[in-house]
């Protein structure tokens, strides 16, 4: 039966604040670095609300963020998602925080999924989301090509499983040409993050980059 | 009005036989590269044909393909598609060769949309796919930030737009890291033109590539 709206499905998003975003090291300081990871996170939490779903941010470390409730696990990110799941009876959605160009359609198309979960592949085999209609009944298995062993899971628990097909949160943000994407198709703090700090699009020989007005500082 | 399927609307495209793809080189030799890109070609056209469309190939070079009809166009994109689109009065769809993740569900969003125009954007700024109501109401200008483009010329004809949200036509085949994806979420003759030459998904150091048993033959 196909549900109508996430009204009120917890959604989990667990964020690192510490030297995140390594591979942007080229184009960002660490204090942007930092910055440009919690932009990406206000987006995040700024869609799920929107679609209906009430965030909690489960951080490695405490920082400030006003914007919703931070849970501080410094734990391993399958173990503290796991610790979650095993005392979760009801829908839960997993959403990473590096997707800013989550919106509410996307997430609405995932938290409504009639399957007893629905995955949202990241680019390079990853796992961007994961809603289950039943928290307790998964265990995630995040790093390397987590969402072929997700899938891998789900078969071997007997649970029926959506894949949910959508760029917009299927485009994790972790390198230098990620940035297009984000400056073609965000709209929210973290793509005005980088037009305040310089960025913009590029066209050489017909393929479409960024470049940077003022340099990156390094710190 | 919602439609409800893309039953009989053409589906033009475009194809360029000779020395394809040749950001593959480092993996592909020429001959391998000219074999892959009709596989994938192959994969596109069953996807149209899957989601009620008749695939319409328009090639700059004669070539044999036994699966549609092919017709000979030996000019640039852009003047090749706005040629057709002069003269097409009714829906059109124009869709990349270099989309093997390309599905029925995919393909049907695109062309059962209620605005006047509907465009699936490519990874980096391109255009994968346009579903127009009316083909001669708009004229295409791929290369560079083309999605852009098109947008813009929606807005400047006062053309209703629809921006499709789907990973599976996002994801165009150009480069070794796009062979991840097809290896994962690919089910058609390309993914299996990749296995068949010995590609193999590999994990290091907790990223997802590529890698190839057999190294390719250089042309």
């Amino acid at each position: 039966m196909k549900k109508e709206t996430g009204m009120g499905v917890p959604a989990i998003i667990p964020f690192k604040p510490g030297n995140p975003k390594t591979r942007l090291s080229c184009v960002l300081s660490l204090e942007e670095r930092e910055a440009f990871a919690r932009a990406m996170l206000c987006d995040v939490v700024d869609a799920v609300c929107r679609a209906g779903c009430s965030p909690r941010v489960v951080s490695t470390a405490l920082f400030a963020f006003p914007r919703c409730p931070v849970e501080v696990v410094p734990h391993g990110l399958n173990e503290t998602l796991n610790e979650i799941l095993s005392v979760t009876d009801g829908p839960v959605l997993i959403i990473m925080a590096d997707l800013p160009l989550a919106d509410a359609a996307s997430i609405g198309r995932v938290v409504t999924s009639s399957r007893d979960i629905a995955v949202v592949p990241g680019r390079g085999g990853g796992t961007n989301a994961i809603y289950l209609t039943r928290g307790n009944s998964f265990r995630v298995d995040y790093y390397g090509a987590s969402f072929l062993k997700h899938r891998r899971i789900a078969e071997e628990r007997g649970l029926s499983c959506e894949v949910v097909d959508t760029f917009r949160l299927h485009t994790d943000v972790d390198e230098k040409e990620d940035l297009v994407e984000l400056l073609i198709h965000g709209e929210g703090m973290s793509r005005q993050f980088l037009v305040d700090h310089g960025f913009e699009l590029s066209v050489e020989k017909g393929r479409v980059g960024v470049t940077r007005r003022s340099p990156a500082r390094q710190v």
